[in-house]
């Protein structure tokens, strides 16, 4: 374990586990969804307003950092999280997922990935290596290992190959030396298939991560697939270590992984998908730029406390929707991250009460049923 | 007088003046800066965060209003300012300055304008007593007449006849009855020339205006030429009636004007300028996209205690302009709006203080020589 990094499981309801992170910058209660700040910004919100949704942790890109503003850039200005005004712990991811999604323009070897920028076409070297110490550079509180990660498509001889190049990658990787403080965590692949899966766990529990985490995941599998290999792994990862889930999800997705016992979560969801109009609410989404809103007086969902609901009506924000004032997508940011502040918070009490399946089975009631039902 | 509505002259500073208006939804310290909320949004900004910018008012276009939402939703939802979730007063423009910007699309007849709309080609008719009933639905509290603003080259004969039928419009707007407390003010015009400028104040002092507005100015003429009407006319201007600079303007402007005794203005530069990555400072203004911004760790203005200022730092700020965050055209726009509350603040304690012209005189040093000298 690093130094000044630690975790502890509180409480558990079944396989959900309620946890906390103690990081040198700050303290991570889990469950705990964490915001994306692509390029050190969560697009149009401001680190106080993440934080006031709930958030105790963000996450910034690597592969995006890197190249602008540079990691040596961020370095010198203290770190991501001092960088961004954002005074709380943040995790980087390794850049690998970023890199693999560029297809042609991605080389990969045993050495590293060698790719061509999607900024300006200039050739990049990722070693595993690198990854690491650019994300020491970055100065965030967790680091992720980098990782092959095969398209969803891959075959089983494929995804093995990636597996145990990952694996090598991760040998490689806790071997050089961070920045004091940062944890580092592994990643375990093996695309949909459980045994493959398991196999990879089982080579990198070995190892001395700070926390694992399931990658390659969500990456256009059927949901029933990545249901699957999350329920059936995660409540073998290991007991004492942070369980991170890569790139999910939809409010449902939380709440099924919660259950398998995962305690850290991170997607674009809320704030994308604020961009284009769509809020979650319990029972389903909605979309502001719909003509039914047009006349709506009604916040964006009633009952909710966040300041976007608690100021403006729909009928308003379909406006601003309409004409392309951003304040709108600013407003619709905040309620969606509110919304999975309130998941995360309200799946943290229900495991302490021992009740999270209630809670689970609950959340996509009307939430004026739910208050009435007092959940959290 | 509308009932309801009033003004009252505090203390003067040579030809300054320090005022309050009163009217239903709130008190107004003037001179006031109002930020522009064409689309009932002041762009990218909260009403929150205009607020504690120092404003007092804002404005709205009742032209964009009027085609986008409509005013029908705008008066179902209560008004201008609650329909945005700004609690405080409103002031609506009549539509005429944005119709007559249109150019080939306008036709200006005794009757009013026909004009195509720049949004889907539609022709709308704005007839002076049309722009009243619209305002009066938008239920702002300051409703502004409709008047025919010629361009900055018109000749002088044109000037003078736009100046007569916005006379004849006048007297015809404050024969139409408005929403309860609703204030109407009258419009100034007569181009770059004073005797036109007095000749026209002459025959609206006579009319039964709550206040009144110069016009047609900022419109592409010298600067010297706005100055030297503004300095001409402004201090004939009837003493008990709020004096409104429409339009205007850059700081320095504004200085010049409240020297000459205006006490209201309204300007899209402070959010404008903001989205183009230019903030106003004490001395200047700087551009964020500057390449000797890349690495500076100082705050956009040392000195400043705005929310932008006060956390983050311009290397962090020029990064998320480089890479399109919409967060920095936020931060800036805040950082512009504060700087023109605090210029208005600062005129009215030093006019309080009968020294308006040391105070402007000082306004362009550095804000740590400001704050040295103990300047307000």
């Amino acid at each position: 374990m690093t130094e000044g990094f630690s975790f502890e499981v509180k409480a558990r309801s079944g396989d959900a586990r309620r946890g906390l992170i103690t990081t040198p910058r700050g303290e991570i209660p889990t469950p705990a969804f964490m915001p994306v700040g692509t390029r050190a910004s969560v697009k149009g919100v401001t680190p106080e307003e993440v934080g006031k949704s709930g958030a105790s942790i963000l996450l910034g890109n690597t592969y995006h950092l890197m190249q602008r503003p540079g990691e040596n850039l961020i370095r010198e200005a203290g770190g991501l999280a001092r960088f961004m005004g954002w005074h709380r712990p943040t995790l980087t991811d390794s850049g690998g997922y970023q890199v693999f999604s560029l297809g042609d323009r991605v080389k990969v070897t045993d050495a590293g990935v060698l790719f061509s920028s999607h900024i300006d076409g200039s050739r990049i070297e990722l070693t595993p290596e690198r990854a690491v110490l650019v994300q020491s550079a970055l100065g965030s509180d967790i680091a992720m290992v980098l990782d092959e990660c095969p398209p969803g498509t891959a075959e089983r001889d494929d995804v093995r190959r990636a597996m145990d190049r990952t694996t090598g990658w991760a040998v490689r990787q806790l071997a050089v030396e961070r920045t004091p403080g940062q944890a580092l965590f592994g990643i375990v692949q093996g695309g949909i298939h459980v045994g493959l899966r398991l196999e990879h766990l089982e080579a990198l529990r070995a190892l001395d991560f700070d926390g694992l985490a399931l990658g390659g995941l969500s990456v256009g599998e059927p949901i029933e697939e990545m249901y699957k290999v999350v329920s059936a792994v995660a409540p073998k990862m290991p007991v004492e270590k942070p369980r991170y889930l890569m790139g999910v999800g939809t409010p449902e997705d939380l709440l099924q992984a919660i259950g398998s016992g995962i305690d850290m979560f991170d997607c674009v969801m809320p704030t994308r998908n604020a961009r284009n109009g769509q809020a979650f609410v319990h029972g389903g989404r909605i979309n502001i730029k719909q003509a039914q809103y047009a006349e709506d007086p009604n916040p964006l969902e009633p009952g909710c406390t966040c300041p976007c609901c608690a100021n403006y009506e729909r009928r308003y924000l379909r406006h601003l929707f309409c004409v392309g004032e951003m304040l709108v997508l600013r407003l619709l940011s905040i309620h969606n991250l509110h919304h999975y502040g309130a998941l995360t918070a309200g799946a943290r009490a229900a495991i302490e009460q021992g009740r999270f399946s209630e809670f689970a089975a609950a959340w996509n009631e009307p939430l004026e049923i739910i208050h009435e039902k007092g959940q959290p």
